[in-house]
């Protein structure tokens, strides 16, 4: 093997010669390899078709990372299996999940991260309690090594290897409503008339599979949408984004151009035989665009011109693992070894007729069926599975740099490697209205921040069946503190829209999300102090709290930026819950509605907090402050703000930086924004307060006030009022 | 409706007329009835085919009972449909599972228990946040409401309508060891040898599905168990039992004798057309007896004497919701029906036949198609259909009634109706290896306790799916407070036997195990003392503090007989867990290996505990004794316990009653048994010992001396020995 030594503490370690992922944006060229026999951390073991990592674990070992799996925000005690797979019943002893992020943490003692695309497991004291072991299926791969026991710098150091988070446009930080479906034009423009007619503030509405006629990529069903343009405007007015879906699969049908102008000039993903692959997804019978080529990335990224010309940017990209209901040849010999049992006596062989049809779905052979024409040579899918989420997103991502250049636009997918943080972001898929799964939500939103998707969230109140009001609005509380806040449900079950209950639940829902919008310019500002920065935005206590045993163990508490901690309630029927207040002071703010400041300090240690139903719990840090906007708004971009109220608990001195800008272009990056720092220092008789502009700063801020909201340790108040 | 009151608070509401389910033992012939047009708690509405009972929630109501159901110990915002089913997923939406328990309580308010045989759901704050709405298909059931306001209370009353709770021999105290399948005789006495060679404790190992010769009830597989007899003696002098299971399917085989005799004699369920109906179970085509026959009931029971004749006391009956994989008809039609779609292109109509198949299981159709020929007429299994676990339990004690009249059995069922707890008892069924399944085991076990199965327990390490060593030991540290502790895995998952794992881990299972045996004879003489007291003997917090309103919502800490909160660790990875300790002081014994005595005492209030994952978290509370037998045992009645080490925490007064008995026979109901009372008073300078046997009693202790260790509240240790 070569090894290289990169950036500050990292050593990237070659075997054969792996292929281009895309992954790492650092120019690998210019490395100076050196051949080495020797590895630090690992034992390992090769032959010629697999690699096996090894490493000792000790009882006190944690294991951090991998993005998107199950299991705890501590890694150990499972094993992964990364390998994009479409499995909608999230059940614990899952391996599988949609993306591939093979980078992890060992806790005070190093980090890694396999750029490998295909599958890789992950057997983390699963089998041996005290055994970490990885297996690759190949010889050709690069591991990173990050020789730190900084687990913020490693985060940093694999950000600088993939790229700087992905950034959204401003009004992504708003509510969004999703459901399949909202099938046409007059459902969709019934929800949204809701949001405005009860003033639930909204940002987006989606769009999901219906909205095409017949399911084909890039058509919009005339029938359901008479006048496209003319909806979209009248949403536009009413402060809507849309967000349609985008499949993969392009249907097989004569004269419907995609698939035409792909057949014609050989866009699609070929068999053994060079023939056009053929899989079964929604449209039916389907050829999927081969995204691992420049040419047809191009060909693809332009046809958004579609909706863009219209003036949406948004959009999200499903089934992209791919995901594969059957293909048609595995059905019909299926069919066939069904029909000859047909007059014979079936007893147990009834289970191998089940097991049969239910294994069609995803099966793993299909992928080594089909090829991919990179610039770097014909692979199987099999070989480069995990990228093709990934690349399906650059393909639109390649159009939008042509089509819509000065425009952040969002763009989240199912499917996804390493490094797609950097261009777009996921969602977490398919999970289910179970209590058990906003523990799952939470670990996610951490393992996935860690490794660089810091703008992403779950369906709340679960996607896959029906929620119990008290669920969704407990999962609502959570998604306050979810970069992404998504509401969806899937088709026949329950709808889960604020109003989709009774009044008192809609007077709690409205209230929820007023009081995500308040928060809208912390999150907004620390979204962006965290990019600057380089570290997750929703992070784990024991990336801030690393001398205390317990700070590690809490999985359902979590820093939002580095002033607020949020503990949601997240059992059925509970009216409080056990927190763990590490190091310093907290100011308990228990928010129903978020104009009332019902505050409590709270003495660092063990408590059991009461929240009821409509409340929920906040957690303001001692010497830190927050900013609110206590505007009334509809959406996030329906008025500039004026005002904030900066919420703070102060013994000493606090900090922060309130960031601003247009919200959706990247004038940001030529310094067109406003950065503004806030400080409070307590004095002998109150507070000094002081407002800092950042001088070089070529963008006005619209803010002509600031006003003060400060608690000591006495839980006593200090109020100041600050104009520009 | 008719009305009549009965026992001290409770009135019975007679709606048409009811089958006669056995649930109740009082006599009802006696009772006055009167006509009444009102019901107390509830509105209602009917139709003639419909019944809906609506209670009016506020914000603060709990509600808890329903026995085997999934959901939260406090039962509110979710739905239950109970009705027997087989179903091997138990996700958290899941409204059935094996049994029916129609009993619950509305906490501070009333109970009620609903005996009707068929299908009864409780919408419980799930579709409307406000309201617990119970609809009976059917205008004959019996409604009893038991007025009062003490939770406690109510359950006695239950208890004492529907009998008091069956009581197993005192070795099913012991470690139980099972896996589907130890097919042969060769694999159980490896198993056996293997508990014996480590001198880990254990007392039965089960037999599942493959000892039979091809799935046939009643036989044993002679190639597999080449002499039984003999091999029966090997296992009884090394002090094991064996547990074989018992389906209720009868394979339909030319010359074999079950099959042949209930043809003959008309035992089994009939079609519409008074054929026997034909359903496929593990055997193939089979017959289901039809147990709520009391002819069939005597014919079955006298059949265990093949098992009896040899020492076998103990018994597991399976699939008896019953369980169908399919009916060949139905089969039969839905291939028809694929085979016309052969030569169509099939697109998303795969869906329809993927659904199409896995339907075919349990459908709901097929239990109106067999009927029951009971004592009261001719019934659809429909209309009775919870109640067939019961009788199949019936049957086998009605046979054990004849054949061991002397002799205290084990029986667990799978399915089981209300007052099955009188006669036998269950487990929890087919779980998975998922954390979060501990937690299902435990709210389980709270609320089957309630609804009277006072022994019973959840498959320790999980059932489906594979486990990790840690989440083993884990569930076997939780498996130390469970009544029935058996630790079950299915075919083609990991193996979860103390020693399936590594030697550090085995040594850890081994200390867990020597634990439970040492606490024998508290959990022994504590059943006992709830049996007497009719509450129960595994209980919620809230059922001792009822103060607080904490002590309602904490669903994974509980009381083990009086003296003792477990509070086990049930998250991954965790080396520690908050802990709520109500009202008084605490004595903290974090138990590694038993014979250290690691204590510490705790305030009430909140606290973070720690305890590695080879320590089980105890909690002895403020003036309360346990027992504990410290001699090594390799099963429980392998030695007469002659000396008992009494541990209490006394900061003024404990009292504990020490039980014995033979632990086989029923001659402890005629007074053959010793009950010792032991009193531990503080006095100025240290404490009293008192020990006072109950002179009525026939039984002579084995007992020869009582070993206090006895802490204060400043964690300061006395002991004392007393001879006898």
């Amino acid at each position: 093997m070569l090894k290289a030594n990169l950036l500050n503490f990292t050593t990237l370690y070659r075997f054969g010669t792996p292929f281009e992922t895309d992954a790492v944006t650092l120019d690998k060229k210019s490395l100076n390899f050196t051949e080495t026999e020797q590895l630090p951390f690992f034992s390992f073991e090769k032959n010629d078709t697999i690699f096996t990592l090894k490493f000792q674990l000790n009882e006190e070992d944690r294991i951090y990372g991998l993005g998107q799996t199950l299991g705890g925000l501590n890694k150990r005690g499972k094993r992964y299996k990364l390998y994009a797979t479409d499995d909608p019943l999230h059940t614990p002893e899952k391996e599988s999940l949609y993306g591939s992020h093979p980078f992890l943490i060992v806790n005070n003692k190093f980090g890694l991260f396999i750029d490998y695309p295909s599958e890789i497991i992950f057997d983390i004291g699963f089998t041996k309690h005290d055994i970490m072991e990885i297996t690759i299926p190949s010889n050709n791969f690069d591991l990173y090594i990050f020789n730190s026991q900084n687990n913020i710098e490693i985060i940093k150091e694999y950000l600088k290897l993939t790229g700087t988070p992905y950034i959204p446009p401003k009004w992504a930080f708003g509510y969004q409503q999703c459901r399949w479906s909202y099938p046409d034009a007059k459902t969709i423009k019934e929800v949204a008339e809701n949001f405005r007619k009860k003033e639930i503030p909204c940002d987006a509405i989606y769009m999901d599979i219906d909205y095409m006629k017949d399911f084909k990529v890039f058509t919009i069903d005339e029938n359901k949408f008479p006048d496209f343009d003319k909806f979209m405007k009248e949403m536009k007015e009413k402060g809507f984004k849309l967000v349609p879906i985008v499949d993969p699969g392009v249907k097989i049908e004569k004269g419907y151009d995609v698939y035409e102008e792909g057949k014609e000039k050989g866009y699609f993903c070929k068999d053994k035989d060079g023939k056009d692959f053929v899989a079964t997804v929604w449209p039916g019978f389907t050829h999927f665009p081969d995204f691992l080529n420049p040419e047809v990335r191009k060909w693809w990224g332009r046809k958004y011109k579609l909706f863009t010309d219209l003036g949406i940017y948004s959009f999200w990209n499903d089934m992209n693992e791919p995901s594969i209901f059957f293909v048609p040849d595995a059905l019909k010999k299926y069919l066939k070894e069904i029909n000859e049992m047909l007059n014979k006596e079936i007893g147990l062989e009834f289970f191998g007729i089940k097991d049969g049809i239910n294994a069609l779905s995803n099966k793993r052979e299909y992928y080594s069926e089909f090829y991919h024409n990179t610039p770097y040579g014909k692979f199987s899918n099999e070989e480069l599975h995990n990228l093709y989420g990934y690349y399906m997103a650059k393909a639109t991502v390649e159009g939008f740099n042509e089509l819509i250049p000065d425009k952040r636009y969002l763009l989240l997918s199912r499917s996804s490697y390493a490094g797609h943080h950097r261009i777009a972001t996921i969602w977490m898929g398919d999970n289910m209205s179970w209590w058990e799964h906003m523990l799952v939500n939470i670990r996610m939103l951490l393992s996935l921040n860690m490794a660089g998707f810091f703008y992403t969230g779950a369906d709340i109140g679960g996607f896959g069946s029906n929620a119990s009001p008290e669920l969704v609005i407990r999962w609502m509380q959570l998604g306050v503190f979810s970069p992404l806040y998504r509401n969806h449900s899937a088709l026949g079950t329950r709808h889960q829209e604020p109003w989709a209950f009774d009044e008192n639940i809609e007077n709690i829902m409205k209230k929820i999300i007023e009081f995500r919008y308040a928060l809208i310019p912390y999150l907004y500002s620390e979204f962006f102090n965290s990019i600057e920065e380089l570290t997750p935005f929703i992070s784990p206590l024991f990336l801030h709290y690393n001398d205390d045993e317990t700070s590690f163990e809490i999985e359902d508490q979590f820093m939002v930026g580095k002033s607020l901690m949020a503990a949601p309630i997240i059992q059925p029927n509970a009216k409080g819950r056990f927190v763990y207040l590490p190091e310093n002071k907290w100011l308990y703010w228990k928010v129903s509605d978020f104009k009332e400041r019902n505050v409590e300090v709270l003495n660092p240690g063990t408590h059991y907090i009461k929240a009821g139903l409509n409340e929920i719990p906040v957690f303001i840090k001692e010497n830190s402050l927050i900013v609110l906007n206590e505007e009334k708004l509809n959406y996030v971009d329906e008025k500039a703000t004026e005002e904030i109220i900066v919420i703070g608990f102060v013994t000493d001195k606090a900090e922060f930086i309130y960031f601003e800008d247009d919200g959706e272009s990247f004038a940001f990056k030529e310094g067109n924004y406003a950065k503004i720092k806030i400080t409070v220092i307590k004095n002998k008789n109150g507070y000094d307060f002081e407002v800092e502009k950042d001088e070089s700063e070529k963008f006005e801020t619209s803010l002509k006030r600031i006003k003060f909201e400060i608690y000591n340790e006495n839980n006593e108040k200090v109020v100041f009022t600050l104009s520009l």
